[in-house]
């Protein structure tokens, strides 16, 4: 086979009404051409089975692989697998493995299943299920024409996960892919234009592309080699773009991998330590806390509302920032059974978190069994940025502490 | 004319590979529906000729209209105009006003006209030209086998503009159109097909179309109206849905009230009263806060990391679930000087948080000033399916607090 074509397939009426902005199809397209497929269309329809039926039927014939997502659920408006029972002149059959399946999902959350839930039973004669411990919608994946067509749900969570699990293995099965290599060298605290300031700096070899993904605090340089670039020669251009960007890079990783976050990096430093994290949230309102959640070094987290509140709690005042703040009040917080009490100590009024045009100095101070830390910052945007901002910042300290402690960093 | 149809078409390879999300079709498809244009179907495509043109011919037998955005820069890669001069058979002519616009756009920048941009002059015979005041490229609209052709450029400030100027006034001249009216029901803590099955009991009245949008805790009932429905029935018909669903809704609205999501809800009850709120949080992980922050009535969030902490910090055991959670910790929590504590009291391991098959039960304790509620649930999924549900469902018990409180609702 030449290299192979494939189609994204999106269904539901939400999509056609604008009602909501097709993600999975380009999350979908990223992964499929980083596997070494082209992507030639994305085609969305809505909630009607004449429609559904034709596409499916256009697109047995001129792609090699089509990933539909979404109509699989248990309301008269999911007609996927009526609608490929149709294309494909499949009839219809009971798959008593799924149904159990569904059932034993319903009696773990001690409900009856509802009715309406065997249809999710429901298979075309001669597709194969493809489990979803993730819902109740499992999904399917049948050959038509010269197509291979994979259904999977819409929800993202759970078209991510079917999509890892089940149908990347398959695709290198069967197809014989050649990828290009992609490197993501992925950084905290330094903005997209700096980071291309920064490696203009460097000659990189011909051939190999250069990319950006933004993402707030977190910004992803991509560096995109072709199939079977010498592997010397890929070290050491990846080497040199990590030089020029310094001590902002935080991972580097193929697309394997998978993408370390911030989070996983520094919460790995706590695990083997076997340490413990205290925090007290201002402007990531939770939302660190969140990502410590389940984690076994998580000790506690307390928010508070505005800076107000925060003195209060910490029996400071705003003139105790920074000295006191550092020598007494968050060494203290360590009292309470914690190896590491972080406090983002700032100065702002909540019904002003989320106005753009605002920016609030931050104090990210950290107290260790060996001493304190502190790393001011100073952080704008909406409150949701606001949010995301200030809690990677807060595992940037902490991974700076610990890049310290290894040596690998002066101060 | 029967109810038109119209399809979207996005042309670039950024798209197919999933470099960006196709937010450009999602928007039009809410301006056509909202003029009373049914859309059929969005496709994308990249920046291949023979793709284009294969496209562009079936798109003329199938629809009545069809907007087209991206494809017409200067560079090698945009190729609109030379695809339709080349499917309907139209060849391409120079347009001097074009010509002459764009050399007064590079004068106003102080700049020569780079040669490439000569390109954009060029239309294919017969076609309308749109100006572009906001940029270089003009667009262009074409009658071809049905259907109405209308390109406008990719950038979507440039579209937007254009579809406002040019586009929105002539489809109202040239379809006699008449929108539909979609009504959406929101609820919490009732499953997709458990509405599915509530709502079965009722009879909707011909043309009346339901559909469902899941969203976790928070599912959405839709129910799309034709043009001219009569009101009265149209109210009546919305008070019998709710009427089935019962107490799970929180929320109906049209569609350009944009969609009120339950904090929201819940936060204006105490933002009237001018309360605070308190809230403990085991499940919901800090997710909880972060959806506080910003508010008024927000005093303050602690997040413990597992049930050992939890009975810790309340000061109590295992054995005081429920009884003395509810009659004397939880209300102790609003000495700290909030009007309502919330708690998520709940038994679990912080290890098994991620596990999908581990289901928790949980109880939601609100101390408020007139007494203590509680509601208890159980919650299954990933950790962020967990966090996600455990948020709703705290805002729930202070939704039904207020409905209770307002004497719409019966215990």
């Amino acid at each position: 086979m030449e290299r192979p074509i494939a189609e994204i397939l999106s269904q539901g009426d939400e999509l056609v009404t604008g009602e909501i902005t097709d993600t999975n199809a380009a999350w979908l397209s990223r992964e499929l051409t980083g596997l070494g497929l082209d992507v030639a269309r994305h085609t969305a329809v809505g909630d009607r089975l004449e429609d559904l039926v034709d596409l499916l039927r256009e697109i047995a014939e001129r792609a090699d692989l089509c990933i539909g997502t979404g109509g699989l659920g248990p309301t008269c408006d999911d007609l996927t697998v009526e609608a490929a029972a149709q294309a494909f002149g499949r009839p219809l059959e009971l798959d008593q493995d799924t149904l159990a399946r569904i059932q034993a999902y319903f009696t773990r959350l001690g409900r009856a299943m509802p009715v309406t839930n065997k249809k999710q039973a429901l298979l075309p004669q001669g597709s194969e299920r493809l489990d979803n411990p993730w819902g109740t919608a499992p999904g399917f994946a049948l050959q038509a024409g010269r197509c291979r067509f994979v259904f999977v749900p819409g929800v993202p969570g759970e078209m991510k996960a079917m999509f890892s699990r089940w149908i990347e293995p398959d695709l290198r099965r069967r197809f014989r892919l050649a990828p290009a290599r992609l490197v993501v060298l992925s950084t905290v605290g330094i903005g997209e234009s700096s980071l291309q300031e920064r490696l203009d700096r460097i000659a990189l070899p011909p051939g190999v592309k250069l990319g950006f993904r933004a993402g707030g605090p977190e910004n992803r340089v991509k560096l995109l080699f072709p199939a079977n670039f010498p592997e010397t020669e890929l070290n050491d251009t990846v080497k040199r773009a990590a030089d020029a960007i310094g001590d902002a890079v935080f991972a580097i990783g193929g697309i394997d991998e998978g993408e370390r976050d911030l989070a996983s990096v520094v919460g790995r430093e706590l695990a083997v330590r076997r340490s413990t994290l205290h925090v007290v949230e201002t402007l990531s309102g939770g939302k660190l806390a969140s990502r410590c959640a389940g984690e076994p070094w998580f000790h506690s987290a307390v928010v508070v509302p505005d800076s107000a509140a925060l003195y209060r709690y910490l029996g400071m005042h705003p003139t105790d920032v920074p000295s006191r703040a550092e020598t007494e009040v968050v060494p203290r917080l360590r009292e309470q059974g914690a190896d590491y009490a972080l406090a983002q100590i700032a100065h702002f009024e909540r019904d002003r978190l989320n106005d753009e045009t605002e920016t609030v100095e931050i104090h990210f101070v950290l107290a260790a069994p060996d001493g304190v830390w502190r790393q001011t910052r100073t952080i704008g945007g909406d409150i949701k940025r606001k949010q995301i901002t200030a809690t990677a910042l807060s595992f940037d300290i902490l991974r700076r502490y610990f890049l310290r402690l290894s040596g690998l960093w002066a101060c």
